[in-house]
């Protein structure tokens, strides 16, 4: 009984948190978003150490109310996707990503080597500023209702292309830690399946769902579509963690499948309250991460600030020079739209932490520099597009899909 | 990364299970409650042991959204549910929460001295017997549409009063174990404090919300109203915790006060997804705490059968008696309706085995009964309310109240 009431007052405060760190965001003009992690990093260990998340491990029941808010939110994102709105950007969104894995891995392992890491080290280091996180950018750009924009769709395709090459440089890396070299043929391997995965479970299921949604209607349960989809989602992000992609990536794909049916109106007003729920949760615990501590000192500043305009700026340029056909504008949308790190940045971290790459200083400075990423990035992108949103532009607006 | 596939894994697998079980328990004409409960019992370690919740300890994920789901069970609850309706049952209900603690508590304990037990132990035996859980009669009440008949009014008033005296109840044999003897005074003091809460958040609350609702459209956040309410829930959850209550109290307070806005309607509408998502978890993790290997000799099963029919029988003396004012069709409905025990007699039941004052096999057997009432009590409440609503019965149905 006394474990259950101490969960329920940690739940209010990191929802009440998230709220009023929205709320003050959104009056000063800032995204929403802002505010529930600059709340979570004011209730956490840093300074009011009102709530206390485990740095490395996943499972406590925080974290994994995080989890279930992200894999959710990214469900909804897919939700407002078609495939063929994706489809109409392929080329473009697999340059960005490309580039925007390549540029900051480039940059960040030369920085790394330049600092006293060795080689090995270094890559393990270059590989804490690629992985793109979709969830921040995503929020932003639904909060603004710019899902439909063609940036956007570019994004959000370029972020699924990061996230498998994310997966492989890291196999590539810790595998060099081993001193073993690494097994070409195994990383093909990996790499077929993840593309396999997102291939057949994207393409085949949008195209099942088109052709035949009506069953989804089925059950007595008087939340059936709901459910069924729900219950895709959750199947689906675990799926995806099982070909090393993150959890995300399914619930994506189980959204933009679900964006295929008849009811998916229904579904998006459903997901609503799911979000209000539960995405606080995620943004609150990322925030809260930030050890404010480690880095309370002018030497470690400087080289966050620097490890930092180092992420920022190599993202930047390849996500820009990557989606140019789309013109200046937009390209600079898009490479705004790919700096934030987020919680894959803090993953990363924490296998070179336990895997003794990393002192406690480098851990803290790339966790601070994938949370300031996230934090920069969607006052920035909410400006850009806001002033792209003028007349001559709508044609960027993507039309809508007609109906299947 | 590796946990956080886990954790997603058992969220699929108890979520797909909830939803084979309820929509095989609807095919069988039975409440979709108690598919989810046995697919619960099916999944859990008795049978396949694809999850392993805590028997004692709150805490681990699952317990979390366990507590979350039945959170908002009966916050839903409450915001189908007007104060002034209450009132208007509030005698027959202050009775049948009154007889239905006292004659199973009465019956339990003559059951116990008479299996053996002294008497200070057949007190906390008979404390098991005692508390009814509101959520398993909730959800079957919601199911079949009947939440504004009287009957239900009487059943919710009487739970919180149920709720109440239980915690007394529990409080006086507890202390008994301790050799001491209890102290009046105190338990007065928290009797006070516990009616205190319940009287000023429930009147206080309701009438300043029938007073002025527009501030909850104040925020900024596109989810406002639905926002405010569910950080409200979440606190009054643990307010009542403080003052010993359960945490649904609060939580079905917190929905009351809700059901005085003006956008009680709305709210009721984004309540159902968080429903749809977070109550399984409840159900299905109280049934996989049914431990059918203890259970399984001749001996164990015969002492079950006696246990379960004296907690039956006597919760439905008690309730029936209560409210015969009503005539006798409805006082079947209320008296089966405070029937299922549920989660508070495992929690009893813990706290014996924990004291010491509880063997492994009768700590098996209470959670048993506990759960076995929470099994049978659906389909016959069910059948009772399908059978009571014929056309000559509609006066028992209560008026709507009229717009404030």
């Amino acid at each position: 009984m006394h474990h259950a009431s101490e969960i329920l007052l940690t739940l209010f405060i990191v929802f009440v948190a998230a709220q009023i760190g929205g709320e003050i965001a959104q009056r000063l003009k800032l995204p929403g978003v802002v505010g529930e992690i600059a709340a979570g990093c004011v209730i956490g260990p840093s300074l009011l150490g009102w709530i206390t998340p485990e740095q490395t491990a996943t499972g406590t029941p925080l974290d994994v109310l995080a989890e279930i808010g992200v894999v959710l939110l990214l469900f909804s994102v897919g939700l407002e996707t078609r495939l063929e709105d994706l489809k109409k950007v392929g080329k473009i969104a697999f340059l960005v990503g490309i580039l925007g894995v390549l540029v900051p891995f480039a940059m960040g392992g030369l920085w790394a080597h330049g600092s006293g890491f060795d080689w090995d080290r270094s890559l393990f280091v270059a590989a804490a500023f690629v992985a793109t996180s979709a969830g921040i950018t995503a929020r932003v750009l639904q909060e603004l209702g710019a899902l439909q924009r063609i940036e956007s769709k570019v994004i959000l395709g370029a972020a699924v292309i990061d996230d498998i090459l994310a997966m492989l440089l890291l196999g590539v890396v810790v595998s060099l830690q081993g001193g073993g070299g690494f097994d070409l043929t195994h990383l093909l391997v990996v790499l077929g399946g993840a593309i396999g995965f997102i291939a057949v479970i994207g393409w085949g299921g949008a195209r099942a769902m088109r052709w035949n949604s009506t069953w989804l209607d089925k059950p007595l349960s008087p939340h059936s579509p709901l459910m069924i989809v729900l219950a895709l989602c959750l199947g689906l992000a675990y799926l995806s963690t099982l070909f090393g992609l993150a959890a995300i990536i399914g619930a994506f794909l189980a959204g933009m499948i679900a964006s295929e049916t008849r009811q998916q109106h229904t579904l998006e007003q459903q997901t609503m309250p799911l979000l209000a729920l539960l995405t606080p949760f995620f943004f609150v615990i990322t925030g809260s991460k930030i050890d404010l501590h480690e880095l309370a000192n002018a030497e470690a500043l400087w080289m966050l600030l620097v490890v930092t305009l180092i992420a920022i700026v190599s993202k930047l340029i390849g996500g820009w020079l990557g989606s140019l056909s789309l013109g200046r504008r937009s390209a600079t949308i898009v490479g705004f739209g790919m700096v934030p790190r987020g919680e894959v940045g803090v993953v990363i971290a924490s296998l070179g932490l336990t895997a003794g790459v990393f002192t406690h200083r480098i851990y803290a400075i790339i966790v601070a520099m994938s949370l300031l990423t996230a934090m920069v990035t969607p006052p920035v992108l909410a400006w850009l597009l806001k002033r792209q949103s003028s007349p001559q532009d709508t044609a960027d607006i993507l039309p809508p899909s007609p109906e299947a």
